[in-house]
């Protein structure tokens, strides 16, 4: 994929920078050490904090935050529903209640679109409705309807407005309809016949299992356009990713590898570790010997697992790198196994390895 | 100074590492970026956790922590009386209550030694009583002759016993006597009597005012060999480190610069910046056109203010390396200053632009 801001390697992860910033991480570190090609930062949380005004002023979040690569930036519709104080939802948008002041908002689709050309993302991803699971037919119906006609909203405001600071920004539309196949399917041949520059599936991870989730994915990647990147929003774990790749998708974002790191758990190519775990309090060997960053070689075990039960800032910090360096390797060396032919079995073999609890 | 894990160029400022790591700063950011040459551990935080037997089995505290330059451990007296649940001093040592699990431990001069060489420093301090501020001559009459049977206690232990790791330890006994002349006076000159390869002074900046401080640092640089390095613990804002310097001063730690920090105060050449004020909400100049590190050039003011304001963990992670690559700066100019003569009319001009509040 190609952006003002660089090309992009697929398929890709793109680590979260929630508030404009990928926790406990340096910018200099996602580029150097962890590789990062693209970062996400949300809508919700930047509107809110530090405000609009504050990003404009400083000429975008790219110019804000230091980070000069592509960003991508979420509508913000899953966090009105996953976070917000209070929400109610009309044709016309959404009002809700900040979760930090409780002061009250409306995001519309029209208004969602000026906000991410206000941000300054390179690419900019529809207002939706993110049904929660489970979700009965008639409400998934009526959802997906209201979705699509927010679409429509958002790609005529998007076409009516400029790009703000000088380079190219673009709109991907995401699939709806819960875990059904048939609405799956329309939303799919709806967003495929809007011949966007990418598009993105939405609603899966969010509590169904994943074998449901694999189904409806695989059903809609046969639809999507298979030449332009498919973006499966959310999702998920190492294992998920290799999953998807396998099924079509190119790019994902997912808070796992950083939220779980300052949880203490570390995904590596032999399996999960639980730093907490006694049996690494003194495990001197470096934190991982395949790792690719370079907390893996600098730090061990015991150490990280010492920072951890003390409730270190270091602890998050290399817990992180190691989570996102473990990421990136994984869809590069997944790029590698495409090109040169080898990605079934080699997956195949990673997905039985990676689940392994150590 | 020379030690086995390198030299040291005084006047030096330590970075204080209490359970074995530098809040918020990865080990290669304080070599590479801030310049640190020796960094401080804390006794009785090790000794707790992760306690002598993991660190043993590690090989020391610098192969535990990866920290390959040299370091410099504290005798846990200080924290034992500002930190643990519970205490009793009698002769024979203090008998304490941990802060966190409330466990009971003891420590003397002589298993402080043991401790203190197991953990591994290059620098190990005498174990001996802070007193608080105020404190009665009386107190302090009878609390200083204890320090002193201690230090004697400190030393024959030391003597003894041997390095445990393949280097050099050296023990630096710690001049105390409250804020009474005659007291500091003969402390001074019972510890120069050593003849120790360094020596330290306690019992300062414990909430005295600063001219007593001074007086009391001057009193006792003049007593204390000037050939061999002079510590001022606990020591303090830029501008006592700059004014101590001026009275002999070589060697200091302080928790200031890393615990400020995370609070959004941070010292520049030109003055103090609360991060925090609604000043800086829009500054989108560099943090720190003076800064030495990358964080200065590479994050601006408002980005700073925005990341404390959200409770972000990069928001400590920056602010720690600034304050800590302007604590390294100031001394390693002042030893330039030193050199070339300059220092004094420098330092009277420095210690004025510091203290502005910006």
């Amino acid at each position: 994929m190609q952006t003002d801001h660089g090309s992009i390697e697929t398929p890709i992860f793109m680590p979260v920078g929630t508030a404009g910033t990928v926790k406990a991480v340096h910018q200099r570190e996602l580029k150097n050490d962890i590789g990062a090609q693209i970062i996400l930062g949300n809508t919700y949380h930047l509107y809110l904090r530090p405000g609009l005004s504050i990003i404009e002023q400083a000429g975008g979040l790219h110019k804000f935050n230091g980070w000069d690569k592509p960003l991508l930036t979420d509508s913000g519709g899953y966090q009105i529903f996953s976070l917000s104080a209070q929400r109610r939802l009309s044709e016309e948008g959404a009002i809700f209640k900040s979760h930090i002041d409780g002061s009250k908002h409306f995001f519309s689709p029209e208004n969602v679109m000026d906000i991410q050309r206000t941000i300054g993302a390179d690419i900019i991803m529809a207002f939706d409705e993110c049904t929660p699971y489970p979700c009965d037919l008639d409400y998934a119906e009526n959802s997906l309807a209201l979705t699509h006609r927010w679409l429509d909203r958002c790609m005529t405001r998007f076409s009516e407005t400029d790009q703000k600071y000088g380079y190219q920004q673009t709109l991907f539309p995401i699939v709806q309809g819960s875990v059904y196949k048939d609405l799956r399917i329309k939303s799919a041949e709806y967003i495929a016949s809007k011949n966007a520059f990418g598009n993105a599936i939405g609603g899966l991870s969010v509590g169904e299992p994943a074998e449901e989730m694999y189904a409806m994915t695989e059903l809609v990647t046969n639809i999507l356009p298979k030449d332009r990147p498919r973006y499966l929003m959310g999702v998920g774990t190492p294992v998920n990713v290799l999953e998807s790749i396998a099924l079509g998708i190119d790019m994902f974002d997912c808070v796992m590898p950083t939220r779980n790191a300052r949880h203490g758990l570390l995904f590596t190519q032999n399996g999960i570790i639980n730093i907490r775990n006694e049996k690494w309090k003194n495990d001197f060997s470096v934190l991982d010997e395949n790792g690719t960053t370079f907390v893996d070689q600098e730090y061990s075990k015991a150490y990280l697992r010492h920072l951890l039960v003390c409730n270190e800032l270091l602890a998050a910090q290399i817990a992180s790198i190691h989570n996102l360096g473990l990421y990136l390797w994984l869809v590069k060396e997944a790029r590698k196994r495409i090109i040169d032919g080898t990605f079934a079995s080699w997956k195949n073999k990673m997905v039985q390895q990676m689940a392994t609890r150590l």
